[in-house]
């Protein structure tokens, strides 16, 4: 039950890559036709490459193996491959040498070096990794005749809908896409983002520009201490490879690239598993914007604020208790709060025309914002997040994914 | 849908305690008489006093006249009251000023001075407090007919049962009441505990005992994150005012005094809202047994593994990427997993003989345990929880608590 999924444009082609996507049955050999959970984004240059990791202790050999390889060819990188349905995680004495079979294949199918190849996995952890059938379906879509939109499809895992993005900025394109169903990294489904642009940057301009775009985009989306042990974002430049020289201001890039993750991380967000609402939360008024971020997040992920949302019950005094959570230094007699156009709290009163019944208004939205003022400094930041159902319970607890 | 609560034996008195009960219609006028919502708890002589309190930035008023007591009258507290049915937190700028004339008004019903009393309040936060009701429910429970049952179940919120345990330690007596609806502290309906004795002890020896208890016990059962704004543990002895000196061995009270907290802690979590599993996480092998006790609280607190709980789903990657996500350093080929007698992992393998059905029995159970070892050391930790139901989404969601 996606919140409002824009209707998206087809995406754009970006010059120096090609795409391939195949049906190789991850999950199980009879799933094999059925839908594609294979891909391949082949680079025809070397690529400048930048990429964001997991946090998590536990992560699977082939987000080692991509932040090595980002290190060691953060020039000259040749492509990703990536699966959905199984995440090679937490399968033990294999799972390393899985994981390079996997690049390894790839980088003989496209000609290239084992090292130039990224990789991501998705899907259900602690199962043996079906080498085999992946193997096939390499040299099936190392023909790379597919597109950037197949391609969202096929790195789906619970998704409901397939997730990208394009834009132009000055000459050059920006395409994305993304996978994960949101607001919770459900299933330990993984967020998986991979992002093309043909305009000419180097691994060292890209690398502090993904960080600070992933912060702001992917990070601040609402997550529940389940961060995967998959979760990997990618960021591929073709520019310098095709023959141009570096921007010298890489300014207006990095907004749009930062644009370009935050409508891709909302549209995890929508797309989350139960989700019926939309909600942004804005923290203001804090000493700084990491941590107006981990107020926001620390609201985000509470279950008692997501279960009022998801009942359309105003019952505010969870969102500021939540908050106070978050270890994060503030008074409770300087906040203020607010839904939508509704006051609740003006500097740690209660607001004398706030109503129970104007406050239900608007947590009966299917979209709505939160904006908690701390008093403390200037700082700001925003957080999306969704609510927790039944939805979520019956697709966690009812099925294995 | 309380998990295999226990009959439990009637609450024996503490020489030197008095209780009293009222129904003061604290969350609403017309409830009043309906059920019980004001406690008293009045000593005949001055106490030794320990208390330990919720550690959210947000917390009520209550908490810290509370704190401020037991620093400045730690061996002459007289009783505490305790409501139900409103937390007087985060409402403002009368909030400080309604705690206080709570206390007061008993201070007076009991003829001590307000210093010496200790207050606790439970239940929706920033709404204002009825303060006039509960001043005509201190007048009626300050007789204190009542006993420790009938107080076990005034500081009752959404509890299914009413918590107590007792039990004779040398000539001694502990009797302890509890309340919350546990695993994830929900509708922020607050965790108190109030424990009673008369070994004679000092607040200097209390002290230290009750903050290794509590965290041996209610701090090693499932939170979500959402610790309330207003959880209090106290604990009086009266041995010392009652005449005797000073015990000069604490070792077998403060086994005792930690027994008594495991069990009401574990009352907490049978009695958590929308819990159909008691599950207990045994996490060895740790550098430190705050290390093992956060990587038990991490699984604990996660949406998936409670998920899967709840769907009888050996989903077990599950399990072992939540541990990765507590910050604990481990490394993955050296962890096992068992779930009561059926072994998942070895040191970082997939262990041969497992089998999907096998895992399936035990999450089948409505109690298992979980045992991961870290590989990393000798100590270790255990840690009580429960699964995240549909129940939970109903209480949360569909009714204002």
């Amino acid at each position: 039950m996606a919140v409002n999924p824009p209707k998206l444009s087809a995406p754009l082609p970006v010059p120096g890559f090609r795409v391939g996507t195949a049906s190789c049955g991850v999950k199980a050999p009879e799933l094999k036709g059925q839908r594609t959970d294979l891909t391949i984004i082949a680079a025809d240059v070397d690529c400048q490459a930048a990429g964001t990791f997991t946090q998590n202790r536990l992560r699977a050999a082939c987000v080692d193996l991509g932040e090595k390889a980002v290190r060691e060819h953060g020039s000259d990188i040749r492509g990703i491959v990536a699966n959905s349905g199984n995440a090679n995680a937490g399968t033990g004495i294999r799972e390393a040498e899985w994981a390079q079979m996997m690049i390894t294949t790839t980088a003989d199918a496209l000609d290239v070096r084992p090292g130039q190849m990224l990789s991501a996995s998705t899907g259900v952890i602690g199962t043996p990794f079906p080498i085999d059938r992946i193997e096939f379906g390499i040299q099936e879509a190392s023909d790379c005749a597919s597109d950037w939109q197949d391609a969202a499809n096929a790195i789906r895992t619970t998704d409901t809908f397939a997730k990208w993005t394009s834009r132009r900025v000055g000459d050059f394109t920006i395409t994305g896409i993304a996978k994960g169903s949101g607001m919770i990294h459900p299933n330990m489904a993984t967020m998986l983002g991979f992002i093309a642009t043909d305009a000419p940057l180097t691994h060292a301009q890209l690398q502090p520009m993904l960080k600070r775009a992933v912060s702001r985009s992917f990070n601040s989306i609402s997550v529940d201490g389940d961060t995967s042990t998959n979760d990997t974002v990618y960021l591929l430049s073709s520019g310098v490879g095709l023959g141009q020289a570096p921007l010298a201001d890489t300014s207006v890039f990095e907004v749009a690239l930062t644009d370009a993750c935050i409508e891709l991380a909302q549209l995890i967000v929508r797309d989350g598993e139960g989700v019926s609402k939309f909600v942004t939360i804005h923290v203001e008024g804090a000493a700084s914007e990491d941590e107006a971020r981990h107020v926001g997040r620390t609201i985000a992920v509470s279950p008692l604020v997501k279960t009022a949302f998801a009942g359309s019950d105003a019952n505010w005094g969870r969102i500021i208790a939540a908050a106070g959570n978050a270890g994060v230094a503030f008074d409770a007699d300087r906040i203020s709060l607010a839904c939508d156009d509704v006051v609740m709290m003006e500097q740690g009163n209660l607001h004398q025309d706030y109503s129970d019944a104007d406050g239900m208004e608007v947590f009966a939205r299917p979209e709505f914002s939160i904006t908690l003022n701390l008093g403390m400094g200037e700082a700001g930041a925003t957080v999306w997040t969704g609510d927790l159902t039944h939805e979520y319970i019956t697709i966690n607890a009812e099925y294995r994914t």
